[in-house]
């Protein structure tokens, strides 16, 4: 007979409720997806009538988008906000966006559903203080360069400020390697769920970099333990204003919804 | 109706035969595990045992084991090479072993069924040539620090002598994180798998450096696409002499199998 | 006859004036010395006393100090850096501190001469644009992980809403090496000399994170073209409340002095 | 009075021989200067006169230059290897060349007169076993993927074989940053002097891979300790059939000189 093993996963996750009778952690493996960029009311449309479609239930989109380079494109701002919490309500879906400074966190817990902090502001702990004073539901993104430590220390900032509804989100690390635009490390999303009690999705969409790798990166996301994606969709990726290469087309959406529900069943879990 | 997709995975891999029946790249995931090193007949058999008993037919066992430090264990030698072909033999199993440097490739092509290339040798492009001179199934493991192209070009070293029986290794890239002791780069395993001919297999135990995440780590692997393992197990990791902390006990392996399997078959494999 | 040679460095270099009679990139290499964080007055007068001795002209130090973990030393705030500026003043020096969020502008264009926006802010856009519409000199520290073209986009995020009095400072990259807390970058010193018009500086202290290693880091980055240097110092650094070990003892600073002097010199530069 | 520093640079290396009143690691800090590789008499003897010129002492190439790709340039082997002693004997000048696996290291021994260690060999331990059992000086060079404990370690398994002659070789690290090839590690050239017996020298050609900041990287690893360079140079860096990118024209090599020579003076050595 076997000796009983003595090293298994022991999953610490505790669930966060994001809208009623939806939860990240839980059983579901919640499906974000989105434009990069609120453009246009026709192609926030599109793309949330694709969420929509394939079941998903929460629609992602950037209103203030401050780049690399002051001369790119830098988002729509309020207006952009607005117009996502509005195409959102038209198909039921919850709002996910990012608030890229403290004095936006208000704007962002009017309209959007959950709060995004983004990468880069992972360890601005003003931001991070401001949102651990609202009630809303929070998507910490990894820094690109920070260790997993540094994560979850940047979660207490926030949870010490009375906000425990914290999701965690693996968004790919800088690396020497540069045939992709991050790596993804799912050794993280494996190591967060044994040692942390906050949820984590993969957005496989900026682990990438490339529209070509990203089914791929989100079944591997989910086999590794992830609780959700956030994707990036565009009605016509070509012609974005942002992020145009990473973009899934919408007509792959429901691919990516085939490919990694069939690894979510493999995992006891579904997807939503 | 929506439109044709135009981002596809297209696989071009084309498969390595590595025994009778037996190919890496085809529609089995390959499962080749065995100890780090070869320490005793005991604890080969015992590995070999397990191996065996979990359905897996490839045994893997390092004889010649030069360390960082001049002053660890530096393995069996050729003594240890022939002890894990006798072992191998008992249960019909295929040898995967490294071949350390060029004077090493004859003992390993008489001993060893796959030769390993380890992930330090993987531009020793001496070694590369002479590998690419036999007829032996290779593993290329990736370097730790090499790009992705500089691994598909080490590939091409090795086929340009002639030998096209390649099967690359992801096992993990050294990044600024510590918490592991690598990180597995899913989205190469991706990649290759799109733009390489050669099947591609994954290394979870040196890709995370410890034995707890090596399960989710094998996970995420085959949902991105590789063609196989190579894990390292022992009877008694705690008194291992080498890799004690990365090596699964040998009571977990049924269990890395049966997790594993249901990875593979929703990608529509079996594994073996 | 030697052909005209090449390959000459070509210093692009604007210099800085950050008070009366005092550039930072013309012919002296600019001193700024000061505790990581004020902590009392004592420490800190201690500390503005040994730049003051050491012919130095600017003190730094920290008054609101977050830090990865909420549970340590998060600095005096205001107070501090009230305090930093009386001190300054009975020597005078001029103050340089962090405005850590676009709410602390005011306070820092205030109380301080030149206004730091630390290495975790690199591409906090609405900090850059709210010191780009003051008219104090800010030194920009690279982010530990960005590249130098990502660096010089966010001081064009600067200079586009009107202020161009911009410092880039150097303050080490996050590698895989561990020995050290981050990597000196010198190579980035030189390419920012000859490819920016911004004059740079360098931080040793943050670079190399071991006293140990603070001076000849700061020769190194003096003899790859640097500028100036940013320095911790501090009364004790062994009851720092905050990065004592990269600390130098006030004991020491003549010695940072008297070496960098003779590498100044030996650039056609003084040191002051 | 001031009280005695805590904190000084404790230099504890041992010069290393390498050839009649020419040592590494004393007070003369040594120029090595060549072709990446050897490709022609006429090319190599313009290079060796262009070292002799300026009062260098050494000579560098490539005679066995196997490359990332194997349709690249490969070397010209023993006869390069042969071309080098013969043009080196008609200035008087030592010969540093490359042994890239076991069976070179005759050839290499025969010769050179210091036998160099390349940075993808650095963990490769037969051969770092076969130069311990030379009698010859080695330049290790550092693995640009390799700590700096790994880089000592590598070079115990040469000492331990009975060769202490043994010179370091900082020549860069690969980072995330792109503008340059590689990121020089001033820091490990600090650390090394005082945590080791064995000399250290930098090459700031593969530390950067651009010609126009060869010298001040060259500047900053003498600024941080170095006891010696080595150079790239070619009579035509466009038409080079390796590293043209990266090596110096020869009229050039006064400038270097020059430039260094000034920063070794302020580090209270000389150059040669």
């Amino acid at each position: 007979m076997l000796a009983q093993p003595r090293i298994v996963e022991e999953i610490k996750t505790r669930p966060v409720e994001i809208g009623p009778g939806l939860s990240v952690g839980g059983l579901e493996v919640i499906l974000m997806a989105g434009p990069c960029s609120v453009e246009s009311y026709e192609q926030t449309r599109a793309a949330a009538e694709a969420v929509y479609q394939s079941g998903g239930r929460v629609l992602r989109g950037g209103a203030f988008k401050p780049r690399s380079s002051p001369h790119s494109f830098q988002g729509l701002g309020l207006e952009g906000l607005k117009l996502l919490r509005a195409v959102a309500d038209e198909f039921g879906l919850l709002v996910i966006s990012e608030a890229l400074a403290v004095e936006y966190v208000s704007a962002a817990a009017e309209y959007a559903d959950i709060i995004q902090i983004g990468s880069r502001n992972m360890q601005h702990f003003p931001l991070l203080w401001a949102v651990g004073e609202t009630n809303k539901p929070v998507v910490l993104k990894r820094g690109f360069m920070s260790t997993v430590q540094e994560w979850l220390l940047a979660a207490e900032h926030i949870a010490t400020r009375g906000n425990e509804r914290i999701i965690l989100c693996e968004r790919g690390i800088r690396t020497f390697e540069t045939a992709t635009r991050n790596t993804l490390d799912t050794n993280a999303i494996a190591l967060v769920k044994q040692s942390s009690p906050f949820p984590v999705i993969g957005d496989p969409s900026h682990a990438t970099g490339r529209a070509d790798l990203v089914i791929p990166a989100a079944r591997a996301a989910i086999a590794a333990g992830a609780d959700g994606l956030l994707v990036e969709i565009h009605p016509n990726p070509a012609a974005a204003l942002s992020d145009g290469e990473q973009s899934l087309p919408l007509a792959m959406l429901p691919y990516l919804v085939d490919e990694t529900k069939r690894i979510a069943l493999a995992m006891g879990r579904g997807i939503i």
